[in-house]
């Protein structure tokens, strides 16, 4: 009933100018699109993996090489922007395409995610979020208007309404998560943010925290937020406005927030609220049962979600769009991605050994010849070098690993959008394994 | 008479033929000579500018990125691959050319300098040097025969003689300079170690330095130490052993020296000990006098050194080869080189600037179309984004600067090739204010 509802709402709205959504084939067996979304800056191809560049960078990859990994389109942090080096700078020199060279498409998020679970002293009433900088200790006010002001001015393709993003039941409860790679096996689960989970526990510390009443509130807040968003969005014509679906892991919410948010037409819609300390079946559940209810005609964006298992999951729920920051944050930390699970490059038996990180990958480190670069017998930088960089703390450590987790995680997405025709999903299973869903 | 002498000596000596040096044009007016060096790895064309890669590694710059820069060899330092990842285990990853994934030729330092002024508790005496590892806190011994070991096993092209290198005069009375770039000026001088500077003066608190005493033990050591190194070296049809004059700013020891040196038959020699705290001047004359002194038919290296200024002055009293950190070292910090001087990019007046570093500067930073990379309309990385990303701390910073500096140094040497063969020193200056003498 749900379903039939929400296509309803879907054949009633009109697209963006400024964002098209083609569907160029669909599962026969499951909810997976193939698609490609066109925006004013190019487009990219989904489902698509978005690589995280908080403050207008990815962390020491420059643009062309992000590119070359075969990523599309990028994520910039409206949170970190608004407060350095501010959003009237980057209007002034030119947007934030120009402002940090990137020739693709790019999405900002909100900043309320941000602004509950990095700054202190924060407190979200039914105007917006007040919270203290973490740069300059001034008191700072987001508001849905002021939200897309900001990003009117930051100048993205695709910008996210400002919604109320409660924390999981899950995080209230337990301790922080430890890195959660492991060496030699896959382990996908929830890409918890640490910061996020401890605001939580301080509150449920304090006494003043009622889960169930705070998912009610945060609900019925991310719509009325959601409208007053639209009403002050200014450059239609060339940004597109994305709803968010909050809920947490309640369906019946889920389906009420979907509801009244599909019911406001805008170019595109998100799932939010599921990367913030749920365990992956959580995940799967949420989405499963909220990826379809939302307009079949429109990009669906699954935001800050995450493992390999996790997106091939939701791809096959029929979502279209991903952003996490696990390819680049374990990459700095040395954990690589290989089709078989994350490997720790400091590991000592490492120290040795001359071959690539992953045999088989066509990433700048693994094979720099696919990329002109010139090399001793366009030999691969070993897992033996890599380790040494990250031991003496040189930044070309983190930084060959990032290129080749992004190049991980697009090889993969890329993998994931040729079967969508022919559902050849044990075959891409067989193809990476860390991608199974676990044994029972 | 110092010159004719050392001119015979050359004509009975033979290359390595590991290592050949050929001439193609000489200044009618000064010793400037355009060559070419040939290695087991490549050439390299003189006057030659080294970027410096101390632990295998130009920090945070992948190395095809560093060859486009135009630079043909780096310098790694023994010292600090000696404590990390430890010589035997580059031996055993196939040296230090494959290690790193340079496809050019590498010169490696003998540690000797770097064991003096990094280290603490180092004891220098007849037979070497002890000093504590920074690292592990054990003590460390080099000797003339451990260092030729040590490189041996790195497997440089060029390696240099284990040398005793005594501080200046003037280090162990001035006070640790400060960063000495200025903001639209150029003000070249010495380099200064800031490290090197302070453990002289804690001898001198000490009350236990005799300056003119140490320089004349360094230079016998010099001698005999060069001798042992050569007798040790295993890999002479591979490698190419360099020996260093030093002598301090007294020339009649310099001359003492070459005269020594020059006696023993080796592919090229270096001029040690004057990037510890001289003067430009002091540089300059000391230069001036040692260069001549050296076989006219074997590569004449110049360690340490410098600015612009210093190394034309160099080049024309017929010095072929230049390692220096201020590319990538200042590069990090934010201070770029400009034709003009050093700019200082996390200066605010650059906060709006939409130019680039420098114009009409082609590298990665000022014009990335050159090298094929899509940015929006062709645009550079502006001075603006350029010092957002230093004040929010972001690797992308240090790594645009650095690939404009390293450019900027070898686009200045490849300038002064062009000119040696027309003697234009007036239009190269012209065109490199900055590497102007100094008015009087």
């Amino acid at each position: 009933m749900a379903m039939k509802q929400t296509t309803n709402i879907a054949m009633k709205s009109s697209m963006s100018s400024a964002l098209t959504f083609s569907i160029s084939a669909t599962s026969r067996e499951c909810g997976a699109r193939l698609g490609r979304v066109q925006t004013l800056h190019g487009h990219f191809d989904t489902p698509a993996f978005m690589p995280v560049g908080t403050r207008a960078s990815i962390k020491g990859i420059l643009p062309e090489l992000v590119r070359q990994t075969g990523s599309q389109i990028l994520l910039n942090n409206t949170y970190h922007l608004l407060l350095r080096p501010g959003p009237e700078l980057v209007r002034t020199m030119g947007g934030v395409h120009r402002f940090m060279n990137w020739n693709g498409p790019i999405l900002t998020d909100s900043g309320g995610y941000q602004a509950y679970s990095l700054a202190d002293g924060n407190a979200v009433d039914d105007d917006g979020v007040t919270f203290r900088s973490h740069v300059d200790g001034s008191m700072v006010r987001l508001t849905p208007e002021r939200a897309i002001e900001v990003q009117n001015m930051l100048g993205p393709d695709i910008m996210m309404a400002f919604d109320d993003c409660p924390p999981s039941a899950r995080a209230a409860d337990q301790p922080a998560p430890d890195d959660d790679s492991q060496d030699g096996a896959a382990r996908p689960r929830a890409s918890t943010d640490p910061r996020l989970a401890a605001a939580v526990r301080r509150d449920a510390r304090k006494g003043v925290y009622d889960h169930e009443k705070r998912l009610e509130i945060a609900n019925e807040r991310t719509v009325r937020w959601l409208e007053r968003c639209k009403r002050a969005h200014q450059r239609a014509d060339e940004q597109s406005l994305f709803g968010i679906v909050q809920g947490g892991t309640d369906l019946a919410r889920r389906s009420w927030c979907v509801e009244r948010i599909a019911n406001i037409d805008l170019p595109g819609y998100a799932i939010g609220g599921v990367a913030v300390g749920e365990s992956p079946q959580d995940i799967a559940r949420v989405v499963r049962h909220t990826a379809p209810l939302l307009p079949a005609d429109r990009p669906r964006y699954l935001m800050g979600v995450g493992y390999e298992r996790d997106l091939l999951e939701a791809v096959r729920a029929g979502v279209d769009m991903f952003d996490c920051v696990l390819p680049t944050r374990n990459g700095r930390n040395a954990s690589a991605f290989t089709r078989l699970g994350q490997i720790r490059l400091r590991n000592a038996k490492y120290a040795e050994d001359q071959g690539p990180i992953e045999a088989g990958c066509d990433c700048h480190a693994c094979d720099p010849g696919r990329y002109g670069w010139e090399t001793p017998g366009g030999a691969p930088f070993t897992r033996g070098y890599i380790r040494h960089l990250f031991m003496v703390e040189e930044m070309l450590g983190p930084i060959l690993v990032t290129l080749h987790n992004l190049r991980h995680f697009q090889r993969f997405m890329a993998d994931v959008r040729s079967v969508v025709g022919s559902d050849d999903w044990t075959g891409l299973v067989a193809r990476w394994p860390v991608a199974a869903a676990p044994s029972a």
